[in-house]
């Protein structure tokens, strides 16, 4: 696969891959609407295991009525500024089996999502909780 | 910081978090023309790494006509499907000095690029090359 960016003097970057537009804040144009890199890398941690978690669930025949997932992430002081830490949190609402739920999140995290388990494997704490129609579950 | 995306049935995957949409396929709904995840990931690596060299490079006074960076990558077969290597190839025109823009990625790619440090750090190869006005060049 490959895909690739420009530099654009209104935006920052923008892909120009032939895919959907992707904008990329930089610091020198500034915008800060636009998503930064590392915001990018915990947008696909959290695209990639929330595809692996859908996917069981649906197989696993699921109600999800909809799906949100929010990642956190803070970035050290000092260079490079890599992640202290990552976490992820998988939003249903919907007929979803909690303990359904902890197992297809695990299966993710620990057997399928490439992007988590590349940061993982680079030492950063990728942790990660759950909540249904409102209720917190955390991932044992 | 934080980021969400939330599922959609006719996209896969769009952010919700206020900032500019980024929209990523899904297998669920399995449209291409949306990144997917890994492909994520390789532009956030090469929008970090493009920015530490812009900002480089601009401090050193290159006259940067235009410039593009493009990223590849390649997936492992087996679970998880870690990328086998990444290549970043950074493309400019306009009157920029081939050891100047070696130098700047250098610094980038060991320094600074916390992305790209991520990944290498994960024992994912990443290598990189770059063209000037169409000449390419290695960095040594």
């Amino acid at each position: 696969m490959k895909v690739s960016i420009k530099f654009d003097n209104d935006i920052g970057f923008i892909s120009d891959d032939g895919k959907d537009d992707v904008k990329i804040k930089n610091s020198i144009v500034g915008k800060d609407i636009y998503h930064s890199p590392t915001e990018l890398l915990l947008m696909a941690m959290g695209a990639c295991t929330s595809d692996d978690v859908l996917v069981i669930l649906n197989k696993m025949k699921m109600d999800i009525k909809s799906y949100r997932c929010e990642i956190e992430g803070e970035k050290r002081d000092e260079h490079p500024r890599f992640l202290k830490y990552a976490k992820i949190h998988y939003i249903f609402e919907g007929d979803v089996d909690p303990e359904s739920a902890a197992k297809a999140i695990k299966l993710s995290m620990t057997k399928y999502c490439s992007v988590s388990l590349t940061v993982k494997n680079a030492g950063i704490n990728v942790s990660y909780y759950f909540t249904i129609n409102g209720k917190d579950y955390e991932v044992n």
